[in-house]
């Protein structure tokens, strides 16, 4: 059925209008001035934004990790997603050395399928490059749709690959159309400072932050920009965390090197200082990167600003309080790394950044969606509201006032890291594809509505053809 | 009438998309497929882009410089502006010490009145600042609706304003929400430099590259961006032709000092060698700053591909060769600085930048229009096309191939700094206000119809609040 | 008659061993163990250091500033910096628009003849730049043995050059074989802010501070830099206060630019929040660059450690607390810049530079003594202890601990900037040419024993030889 | 017997004058004016300069590589050292994983022993560690005088270390007053880049160079530096080649941190186009780091005149063309890496340096032997000429004119990489502890009479204490 949005403020990573949209199977059929309403289902959204439907980048739903799994799936997640003001999530598939990437692959759709109540798609970790891997990477880009690899540069004897495969990844993307995105941080050195700690009995929370501090993830990711630059290739570093990683992409960049960074909320309104809460209440705060110094919050909002940052994650990866987060007392290295951020990630970009007047709605809509769509292959059909794409829409009231607090927020977790923040603006309604998830900030979706998207490959939507059909005469 | 243009194309700084466009009083009033055709005038755009028009950020029609006037004016000027797919164009208002601001801008009002083909506005002046200067720009601001200020870090005892002034003007911009423009070289320097070089009788064209050296357009811009900073203030940086200001631009912005740079086509495809060419040709390629040294033009397009720099000008300031640029023969500093370059802004961009996989089609609309009429005041009514915003539309032909000369272009100077090169793509037909200017590539406007333009303050769309609402904690 | 320092622990700015020291005629003879005492006056240095004399290059004896004159003249500072352990001062001669160069020279004569109890030399201040001043200055290079200019970038409308003097100042020095100097802060910044702070009613010592923001003096710093860059020449950045300076000589230096910095010991141990102190006191504390954060001192230190800064001066400008400071009650700008440093300049790099392991033993003798000496055309007659120079010796306690007060300092002001704090180290016997002024603490020279020295073109010792018979082929 | 060195001019590190040197029990007893000759053998060194004997920080002699032994030993080796000016080389002891270090001292002793015609001592590589190499590292440099340890990052499932290795060594260093030396390349890109070179069939000497980019050198060059500073240790970069890496290195000192760098000679004065001289001549010039492009050279002479890195070494390792170098034709891979440099090192900075204007006289002897002798713990007795050092001394006519060749020098290769290149300025005769090594221009030395040489901690002299023990308040 035919839905007309009537009167909302379009927004999108460029314009700011007040119009009707008219909503067809699905996509956005027009948008103008008093649309005709015949036939249709009309919505007013008068005094709302109307923003195109968030995209997460960075989540990771049903994830093992130590010895546990995150807490939120694809049900529970996405739910909470939408209630967050976003459509489109881009988990994390990860593989096992010696295993064919389709069985990893598989194991990921079992998870998902017929659980979301939105969108989604896969990133793939590569553990490992050879020959056979390599063989393997083309079915995954075209039949799978799959066109964005993560190789990690931390945990050390775990996930972390070393130069050589980054490198060898980096090259073969180039070659494959898609886009390399890594863990910057140098796993060897924390891997010597968790030892020393562990060894002179640093075991609390704050010994997670103390044994990764943020030279480390500058170094990390100055070497990964370096190596794609070498590589001719393009990069994406998730979770930047501190000023020393800005510094190495915006002078990466500078050099013509196709490098990307995407931050989190997390790194944005929270402080190291929350890691040594007492009764082991810091364990909710252990992210990796972990949290830093105040002051690099305000080189993130100014990398914001600047454009020398381009997208906003969550690295959603929720675990309980009691049940998870406990197996770290007594010794950090055991606490599960992340937290339940997939709900909020939007609306404290909202708050903190437009309300306070650090970025421009444009630039929020911006990075919150569309150039996450426009570098994940997405764009497009999502990140975006113009004529052809997929009405996945939110609208937003921009006046409402309200509390984060776990007693509160649909994610299945018994904490929120942001429990007691003064928030201005929610979503009221979502839409995914033309149809209601959220209907006046009541849940009306249904688990299994959300389809598996195969994406474009890197380059084919206002991002830079791939180097190798650039005839650039430099 | 009604205007329906199908099946283009359309493309904004953020989008791509094919539909239908309704244009209703001059304005777009809907966007969507198959949109009613009903007592409209179609226009079929098939396989073509419909662009934003192009808005030139920095135009010297008419103006008097070095005891003569540059030759194209509000008539020729815009006219051969819009066959390039511009249809808007700020131009600098020039003052004199003492004389009460007002007059000056009467003065570029008679000038450009009854002439224009497409819309235009102003930017002023400041060349001195003292208490009534700053009383008088109240209604600078609010009657004449220019708020942009320009300041000349050189031209020594002609236009250049020492750095108490530069600073008084960046206060003043701060508390009257308008934007700082400066010319950043330094003009001591220059000033020693071409006395010695005169007296050294290095008389020819390619001493005014010499004696204006890169190095101090870095030094200027780092100073004028600093001095932003202190001031809390916001900036825009004319005619970047260097690595080294781009250097101290980046910087800058990271440390979220609002600075804003703009380069012109000539820095991007031309370079210090067509100063040398002989029987005093060399003279055609004097502007300042000058020309660059090639390795330059990678880091101006890697800067233009990161974000590093935000606008395309072209600095038009025309003069015949013979009769006006050979005033400089003997004596180079006799040479009127600048050239004609309105017409092919928008053309070089693309052909050079998109067609080359430099930038993406949508970092070449927010280049050539959108950001500037953000930057300036006129967005939403300018640079994007969305409902409500005028029809300033370009329809463009990317397949076409043609060659820049002067014997086909309609500036009105005997001669083309880019005769001879190759170009792809070109504006076909071009809308203002909903009305042809240009239609399959001939004049169907009229002299008068563009309007002036007042303009919002700085910070209105899609830019920071002023600052001084900006509650940010830090 | 000749003297033997026996069994001290001689340190130069490369070396140190224990031997003995033969002083005949005023110079150093020979240098070995168990030389023979033969007629000779023995001295037993047993376990002190036997150190060069300090040479102070930045000194400001009975000037005039602001209505007052600087309270030290030529007898009462130089035995302070006798005290101190520094045998030769370098001070500035002002100069007066339009007057020839030779008076103001022979105004410093004046003051300073038969008064100084060590030797002295004078840099020339200069405050324009024209055809006139050009052809005194190679008798003032020639005749007076004055080897290096000052060019002030600050204190509009009193001693500021604008940048073409600077320019032209730079160029005339590589042409002569002399150094520019600069005192590096944007003076029309300062100029403004100041205005403001006044018009706001802050009127404290403080806001001399909050009206010199450490941005403006990297500002300066940079500029002046770039211009001695392009200018080919050779530049001595003094009293260098700041992270933002450093930076930018460091940037400088290593593009091939051949610019030094000075640091002074005030910069090194006191910080901005002196300037807070109430009852007026915070006037002891008004420098031109002012206190800095205490943040600034870290990086100050780290250059003095790397070499990227290369001496210590004093500034040595004092001024009475009552009487001159007091000036400035109810309005800072009437506060005298400067202080009395001349007397532990030498003392304070020891305690906290080589006590507290941050630079080593010959690092503190280069700095406080041999860099200037090689700079300004003393060495090697001054600067070091080699056969054949002249024995300006301190015999230095290491291990004497003391606390700097007014009520014990020889300075003939009535305050120390560094009222009790603690210090180790001491100079026990100071002597000048082979005579002792400073003996066991005591003074024993005589006013006018002090000569003028003339000193050597800029690159004839350990430097680089001037750029125009430079034949590096680059 | 006493000897008299008469009159010529003492060069060190800080000083420059014309005196008399006395010479008992091979070290340096007086220093003087007309020092009495009864008794002494008396040198005339009028017109002379006299200089410390040089010290090569860098040697490898008799080093097995890729199959093949290093040709020069202990033996030629120091003999054409002394011919060249240089009185003490420290050479790498390899390590084998498992062995203890102590069996791989003792075969550098074996190797040595009895052949060496000058001083030596060992630096000793670090492959690994664990607690078994910790538990031996207290009698290395107790028992054995080895102070500096060497760790690779390249040669990668060779020599290669990773960075857990390199951080814990560092940690280690800091304890036990050591210094690690690392060879600074991203080991694992360019094991990617040369197996594909090698696919592609690329086995030129070109492509050594083509796969060992200046960018990885910079990488790996700032990760060094970042783990140091993280580790509060202290690094010296061994044969930095590039501005890259100088960059970092300039960066980090600026930070605080320890970091000093030694250059080579051949990358001040070669470029990779040897690599492509033909008949497979390309070999002779195959060094790791490679030889680089010509702009890097600049940044070499700049940093060394300012201070930015510290030493030169000379990476002494070489080879036969015939029969040891043509191993690798067909296969660059099979090159063995180095070349002939020990003999020259000193002249060429006296020639290229001091003779061109590059660097001063005092900085040539603290970069060729003052400045290793203090970080490597061999200050005072070697590096300086002083009472009571040992009488290493070069007497050195600066204007003998030579051209450099093999068929002249003392190497016991079959090549010079500086072939044909001329000279100014020749060591004339040389001592070792007062012994005469050469005597104009001639061997009069003897195999054996060289001494292995303990070295103090790091720290000792002219360096900053170590950490542990430093009391700076930051």
């Amino acid at each position: 059925m035919k839905k007309v949005i009537k009167n909302g403020t379009i927004v999108t990573a460029s314009d700011e209008y007040v119009a009707d949209l008219l909503i067809e199977e699905g996509t956005i059929a027009a948008i103008g001035k008093n649309l005709p309403e015949d036939g249709a289902e009309v919505i007013d959204a008068t005094g709302l934004y109307v923003f195109p439907g968030g995209i997460d980048p960075h989540t990771h739903l049903e994830m093992p990790f130590g010895g546990t799994v995150s807490k939120d799936d694809f049900a529970t997640g996405t739910k909470a997603a939408a209630f967050g003001g976003t459509t489109t999530v881009i988990d994390f598939c990860l593989t096992n050395k010696g295993e064919p990437l389709q069985a990893a692959i598989d194991r990921w759709h079992a998870k998902s399928q017929d659980k979301a109540v939105i969108d989604y798609s896969f990133h793939l970790m590569i553990g490992e490059i050879n020959d056979q891997v390599l063989e393997q990477l083309p079915s995954v880009i075209d039949d799978e749709g799959i066109t964005s690899f993560k190789v990690f540069m931390a945990y050390k004897n775990v996930f972390q690959a070393d130069d050589e495969t980054l490198f060898r990844t980096l090259v073969a993307a180039k070659d494959l159309g898609s886009l390399v995105m890594v863990h910057a941080e140098n796993g060897d050195v924390i891997e010597y400072l968790t030892k020393q700690a562990l060894a002179n009995g640093q075991t609390d929370p704050i010994y997670h932050a103390k044994t990764r501090p943020s030279e480390i993830e500058g170094e990390a990711t100055g070497r990964a920009a370096q190596l794609t630059g070498l590589a001719d290739s393009q990069l994406y570093v998730v979770h930047v965390s501190c000023a020393e990683a800005i510094e190495k992409i915006t002078e990466a960049r500078q050099k013509g090197i196709q490098v990307y960074g995407e931050t989190c909320p997390q790194y944005l309104v929270l402080d190291e200082t929350y890691l040594e809460k007492p009764d082991f209440e810091g364990a909710k705060y252990v992210w990796s990167p972990p949290l830093r110094e105040k002051s690099h919050q305000e080189a993130l909002w100014n990398a914001l600003k600047a454009g020398h940052l381009q997208t906003l994650g969550s690295d959603q990866c929720s675990f309980d309080f009691v049940g998870q987060k406990d197996l770290g007392k007594g010794d950090f290295t055991k606490i599960p790394n992340g937290g339940p951020i997939i709900e909020d990630r939007v609306s404290i970009l909202f708050s903190e950044g437009v309300k306070k007047g650090r970025i421009s709605l444009q630039q929020f809509v911006d990075l919150t969606s569309t150039r996450a769509a426009k570098l994940f292959g997405l764009f497009p059909k999502k990140g975006t509201i113009s004529v052809g794409a997929d009405a996945d829409l939110v609208l937003f009231d921009p006046t409402i006032e309200r509390v984060i607090s776990a007693s509160t927020h649909h994610m299945a977790v018994d904490y929120n890291p942001f429990e007691g923040m003064n928030i201005t603006g929610e979503p009221v309604s979502v839409l995914s594809r033309g149809e209601f998830v959220i209907r006046e900030k009541a849940f009306v979706g249904t688990e299994g509505d959300g389809q598996y998207i195969k994406r474009q490959k890197f380059g084919t939507s206002d991002s830079l053809p791939m180097k190798t059909s650039l005839q650039v005469e430099v």
